[in-house]
């Protein structure tokens, strides 16, 4: 096994700031040397009135308008950011992108327990319109847009799906997430308020329901909750719509470095995320 | 999207010799350049007294025992040749399992309908006794066993887990098989005989209960049934043992393709196949 992949399976399926800090550290020099290779092509560009509605832009070489992937990031509603110049975490997913010839957007969004639900699915929703506005003065096509978000990112992406249907995107892509398969735990709460809301407020149904093509993806190594989560949805969707979605199962991987890893020599899952990205936005 | 992925895309979920021969039209030159390079070590070597009582041998480069990765082929009971010298289908994955370090067994078992519940566990239980007794003297590790199926080969290697318990292995790689979360068929009923009989000879609570480590892999393109199937596994064994067991869904093949194109350059189903293998043969 290599180093990496046995580093992560010992660190089990623990959630927490230790591992956190374990995780970034593997990945921290192929990280630095993306970081230097691809340089941010915009910087905390306004998309809304919040000091959190800020975005950034990678740009992939060439010319035309490419398609657009936008990264949503963790961080249990009540942390978290797209990173940038210095902090590659987050950062790491638009400048894969736009190694892969996509737009990539990392956004940051309102965090609970100061903004609660639907706080975290109007911004993304605030994203995409923005994008629908902006993405062509920037090599972005307007029409071409995907969605990804990991945990808490997830559940926004999902959130946007119940806010906006459709809406004005091509796919999604959901690492990690929580729909409503399993019931809300505390943290959860400080975004979702008192559980006998979250019937009406979580986003299980839209997901299960959307008839945009989604990807997703689970950790060998994501909490059990997680994986719950995953196999509900599905199951859903194989009994709604007759087949799995696209879906990744990722062996040595765990809820942090789902996304962490994005960028580095371990391609399994960007090639995946990648080849979906570019299926869904044939023209 | 490449024309190999591009043509099982267009050949949806259908079964039947047509499409058989389709896709191994796909493989065709790359396997015939396989077999070119990796020669058959012992040929129709006999593990019982029927004439289908019959296994080929794979050996790895190098000296010392090797972990023997078997493969029983698929072929709805009724049909299906491990291959050989002239003719790659199933014989390639021996190869594969040659090449990356193994001793790869390809095995024959009897077919229904002259032979019927358990002949297929059984058969695949002679082989792990022959190997038991003969892979030393072939470069194996008789104490390294892991068996994989694909489709009815699955069944028969599940079927020998509900015969042998944990057996003679090490673990168990299912590709695409069925295991009892759907209903027999008419087809499967001549192996099974009576669908009255079918909950006690069925295999699911065999897998979904034993200890040893399996891998499931499913196809985007296997027909419903078979993602039933994957699903109901997969939700079961989170059920009893609080974790999804290694598992892959391989986007862009079907139910055909995802046994032929082992070996080929698109290695991502061999290599999570190979990585497990190495894992659970660690001595």
């Amino acid at each position: 096994m290599n180093p990496v992949r046995q580093s992560i399976a010992a660190m089990g399926t623990d959630l927490g700031p230790a591992v956190l800090a374990q995780c970034r550290a593997l990945f921290d020099a192929e990280q630095l040397a993306l970081l230097a290779q691809r340089p941010m092509a915009a910087a905390d560009v306004v998309y809304g009135p919040h000091e959190r509605h800020r975005l950034d832009i990678y740009r992939p070489q060439g010319d035309g308008l490419a398609p657009v992937l936008v990264f949503v990031h963790g961080g249990g509603f009540l942390k978290g950011d797209k990173g940038g110049v210095d902090a590659w975490p987050n950062a790491n997913v638009g400048r894969m992108a736009a190694q892969a010839g996509f737009l990539g957007v990392v956004i940051n969004y309102r965090l609970a327990p100061d903004h609660v639900w639907p706080a975290g699915a109007e911004d993304v929703a605030a994203v995409a319109a923005w994008i629908k506005d902006h993405a062509a003065q920037h090599g972005g096509d307007p029409d071409r847009i995907v969605l990804m978000g990991t945990s808490a990112g997830s559940v926004h992406v999902a959130g946007y799906l119940k806010l906006a249907g459709a809406g004005d995107i091509r796919a999604a892509i959901l690492l990690s997430g929580l729909y409503g398969y399993t019931p809300l735990d505390a943290r959860d709460m400080l975004y979702y308020g008192d559980p006998a809301l979250y019937p009406d407020r979580m986003p299980m149904e839209a997901v299960a329901a959307t008839p945009l093509p989604l990807m997703l993806a689970c950790a060998e190594f994501d909490p059990p909750r997680f994986q719950a989560e995953f196999l509900g949805l599905m199951q859903d969707r194989f009994a709604r719509h007759g087949a799995m979605p696209r879906a990744f199962i990722h062996s040595g991987h765990n809820h942090y470095s789902m996304s962490m890893h994005l960028g580095t020599a371990d391609r399994r899952l960007s090639q995946e995320i990648c080849a979906f990205v570019r299926e869904t936005t044939q023209s």
